[in-house]
This record gives C-alpha cells, structure tokens and sequence, in this order.
C-alpha cells in the first residue's frame, strides 16, 4: 500500500524541482510549521535522500509573537525526525521599510539567503502554493501596474525553489494529515488587518461562488502566462535598451552632454518605432539605470517620459522620482540628475 | 455657466475620440437607451456638428423583452432633439451560440456594422465606461487564459470607438441628469443569472471592500498595459511565424509532406529558441490556420504542441481541436487535417 494520496502529489511535487540538482548537493527548506511549508518539509525529507542529496531545515524566528522562539525550537528538534539534518532556526529583527508584511519578508529573505551560503545550500524550498499564487495575483491585479505585478512567484528564482505552485492548500492539509504532522496555526494568518489575509478569506471566497470553482487554478495559470510574456518583453526590451544605449553615445558625442556623469543617453530613433509596451521598458530601465528609484517610479511618470518621443513639440524636462530629469536634446534623451534645460 | 463637470466630461471624451475623423464624415452612436449609451448620444450629438461632423443614432432591438419595440421607436423619436440624424431602430434575431450574452453581442455587432456601412459612417460610438472594462477584465481573469484575455475592450477597433473608456458609470449617470435625460434602466443589469451582472454588482464591490477604492480604475489600468504587451507579442510571433512558415516550405520540399491539402509546416529551428511566450503564440497561430477553430483550441492543447519541440523524443501526433494533428517530421512540424504518423 502506498502513501495516501495527498503524500504522494506533494512527494512527486518535490521530486520533480529537484530533478537536476546535482548529486551530493543540500538543500534547506524554510519552514514555518505551518501546513504548506511542514508537508514540503517531510516530503523533502523523504525525497532528497532517495536522490542523492541532504536535505535540511531553516526556520526563520521574526521574534513578532510570544513564543516564536518556543516554536522555532520544536521545529529544530523535529527535523531530525524527518531526515533532515542540519536543522537552525534563524532570529531575524523586522524593520518598518514599506509596511509589516514587506519588511518581514524582506528580513526572513536576507536570512534564508545568508544562511544558504553558509552552510552551503543549492537550493532553498518555499512552501507556497497554488493559493497563495491566486493571492498574488489578486493583490497585483488591484496595484494596476502590469503584466509583471500578475506575473506571482516564479517556481525558480536563483536558489529558490517553489516546489508546491502546482498544488492548493488542501493538499498540503490533507498531507501533513496523513503523515501524522500537526501544523502550526499562524494567529497572523487570521488576523483581516492584513491585505493578503483578506483576499485568502474574503476575496477568493467570494470570486469561486460568482464564478464558479476553478478560480484559484485560473488565476494561478494567469501568473504563468503572464510571466512568460513579461519575460519575452523584459528580454526584447533589454535588447533593445543596450543598441539605443550604443547609439545614444555615438549620438552624443557630437554634442556636449556625453560628460554628465551617471547620465544615461538613449537615441531616439532606436526607441520610436518600438512598439509600446517595449518602448516604455526601455525607457522605464533608463530612468532607474539613471537612478530612479524602481518601487517610486509609476507608469504615470514613464509615459510623460515617453512624450518625449512620441508627441514631442518642444517639452521641458520631465522630472521622475529621485530627483532625475529628463530632457530631449540633439536626437538623444538624456536621464541626468541635473540634466541642462532642453534645446527645442 | 458652462455645462455641469460630468456633461462637460462625457463630451470632453467624444471629442478627443472623434478628434482626426474627416470633416463632413457621418458618425452613428449606438444607443440602447441606458445611462452610458444615453449620455453618449446625447453629448455627440453636441459635440459632432461643432467639429464640423454628422451625427447618428442605431438603437438595436434584440426582440428578446416584452416592449423592446417601444423602446427602439421612442429611442428614434428622441434623436432629433439630441441633434442626431439620421436615426434607426435595428431589429436582429438572437441565436443562441456561446450562450445567450455571447450570441446577443454577436447579433449586435453584425446588426451595426450593417447600418454602418449602409448609412456609410465613419465611426460607431460605443457606450462602454470604465466600469465595464472593469467586469471584462475579472471576466477574462476567471478564464485564465492570459495576457489578451486581460486587455479588455480597446478604445479604437476597425470602425468602433469607445470614448467613455476613461469615465466611471457614476460620470454618465450624472451626466444624463445633467441634461434632463432619463435613462432605461435594463432589468437583465440586475439578473444574476447572468455572470457579468454577479460581477459587477457582487465581485467589484467586494474588490472595493476589501482591497480599498480605486479598484476599477486599478483594473482598466491593467486592461490597457495588458493591450499593449499582447500587441507587441503579436507582432513579435507574426514576424516569427512567416518566418518559420517560409523556411518549413524551403524544408519540407525535402520529403514527402508538402502536398498535404492546407498543411501548415514550420522549420523547427525557426521557432526552437524564441521566448516560450512567442513560440506558444506561433504554434497557436498555425493550429488555427491549419483549421483549428480559435474558441475551442486551448493553452493546454498549444502547450502539447509545444513540447514536440522543446520536449521532443519522438512523440506521436499531438490531436488539437477541428480534426487537426501536428507531428513533428525531418525537422518540422506539421498541422495538418490528416497527417501521416511521425518518424521519429
């Protein structure tokens, strides 16, 4: 008799992420104890000795809760019960940068990261699922801002592996269920202060009983999509960014703003034709290569920019955020902290 | 006293649609009676003349609700004094084919691209606000099936126009009171059995609740940048398809395919090292060319196809919707109604 079925699809989820990671190799998953990142964590464990590598455990302690540091010590001493040796748990000190949930994020990242490397690690699991896909994607939907805000979490980003993408909460449920695991109940998980708990409880509730089921699924296959496409363009325009570059600086020598230091000189014939979404890739990564801070500069800001080349008669500087202007001058576009008035 | 702000703003928005149409032109708004449509004509109706245009009014009367004729004649009696001649009530019969929005969009369509073209017009005026780009793109969401599905309703389509793209269903409602209009109010916007209804009386309200105000306006923003990328990708796979098209013929005149009847053969090659986002979108496109009928031929099918490419180990042939098989043969893919078996 095999493992029950929901074992088997989360076992079979983390084989195939780690299909071709290299003999001999340690893998760490983070786990909070929570139900998605404990069954990734048994599954692991079972799997990664059968394919050759060690597998180990991170959990990541924010010190936000009484108790973080009890349960963080289950944790440890548990892992060795799963076949997962090293196992830490990692204190990490939350800041206030762009709210609690990012700055938690951010920390835990910087921690999983610095602990990857010390101990070696060729992989890093996360725990999120097709749900938290769906999350994702909702919460990008509702910033507006394009294809890459739908594009959720890539199943592989570095050393990060999502191995569970593919599979909804259910399942993990249903896994740690069948292993004989009790998960940890995260109060935060509950708590409708947050954003993401809303759109988890309110949000995809409502969107499965007026859409029907298979929301959570669709959204998830939408994420894909959409990250393939936002790739596609990033590539094209990242193409297309380098020659208008080139051409900027044969362009500008002829004048006097090749001597503006951090400036950034584009062409302006190498970017008009472009169709638009890549036109405004470009132009957006000038703008930070320039200095504009990537979180502060909205679309709002690049298609005043993008007037510059397709509705120009004579315009002034355009300001972005990071105190970047601007201009037009000789057939070029310069992006400059302190770019001279335009020529018109 | 100039006219109340959202009067001025319906025909702010018609006369930047209609802004670049030929002097002396004739432009036809159609108009079921409802506060978007209404508010619609009625601003055309001024804004038209003094840009040196005709103006018209097309109410369609879809025979499906008791009354529905009344409403089409008293429609056409009330357009004169919106300054809109010609007018025409255009009876249509409803089919029932993909559903009964579906089949009544259609018969809308054909009916006043019909009128258009007989009454010789340059432009028809649709009533669609911001608030229905909204429900199309939560609608094409639940469908999952990517970036175009995302892009709504374009604000210029062949002969279509859709000036109120910008405004909210609130602007034309005040508008219509602005200007002593009442509009029809439509008892099938208020059945929930229809699904655009549930989304927008239940979905965006609850988007609202609980993601904050602005959601709308998040979601038309998402339309339009989703437009553009799907347009450049588009582009992309067009050129990439006449590409592979042109040398699949070069190759195949090496074997026996080439006088399969309506086979379309691509060159490996060719398509092998695009962005998986534009290889889908050029496997996609010769499936329907080949005779794969585009409503049914689903991202599922196309990425079966795909991985006679990028998964190849000598697969038989890959059945997609309409009868069509591909295989994969000397370094080319066949579409084709009755291809022979594979050589792998």
């Amino acid at each position: 008799m095999g493992p029950p079925p929901a074992v088997a699809d989360v076992r079979r989820a983390v084989r195939l992420a780690l299909d071709g990671t290299a003999p001999g190799s340690l893998v760490l998953v983070a786990c909070s104890g929570g139900a998605d990142s404990l069954a990734l964590a048994a599954a692991t464990g079972f799997v990664a000795p059968r394919a050759g590598l060690r597998a180990g455990l991170l959990t990541v302690d924010h010190d936000l809760q009484p108790g973080s540091d009890d349960r963080a010590r289950d944790l440890v001493r548990l892992a060795p019960s799963l076949c997962l040796d090293p196992a830490e748990a990692v204190r990490v000190r939350v800041g206030t940068e762009g709210g609690p949930e990012a700055a938690a994020r951010q920390a835990r990242y910087a921690a999983l990261s610095e602990a990857a490397e010390r101990l070696g690690a060729a992989a890093v699991l996360l725990g999120h699922t097709r749900d938290d896909q769906a999350e994702t994607v909702l919460l990008g939907l509702a910033r507006g801002s394009g294809t890459r805000s739908l594009a959720g979490m890539p199943a592989r980003a570095g050393l990060y592996l999502r191995p569970l993408l593919g599979l909804g909460r259910r399942t993990t449920a249903a896994a740690c269920a069948g292993m004989g695991l009790s998960p940890w109940e995260d109060p935060h998980n509950r708590d409708p202060r947050y954003t993401r708990v809303r759109v988890r409880t309110r949000l995809l509730p409502a969107l499965e009983d007026e859409l029907g089921p298979g929301v959570a699924e669709a959204l998830a296959r939408t994420a894909d999509l959409c990250r393939d496409d936002a790739d596609a363009l990033d590539g094209w325009a990242g193409r297309a960014y380098a020659e208008a570059v080139a051409r900027g600086a044969g362009d500008s020598a002829l004048s006097d703003i090749a001597d503006e230091p951090g400036a950034v000189v584009l062409a302006v014939r190498e970017v008009v034709d472009l169709p638009s979404a890549v036109r405004r890739r470009v132009l957006r990564r000038a703008a930070i290569e320039a200095g504009s801070p990537p979180g502060t500069l909205a679309a709002a800001h690049v298609l005043q920019v993008d007037r510059l080349v397709t509705a120009w008669r004579g315009q002034r500087r355009v300001e972005v955020p990071g105190g970047i202007g601007v201009v037009r001058r000789y057939g070029t576009l310069v992006f400059a902290r302190h770019p001279a008035s335009p020529i018109s």
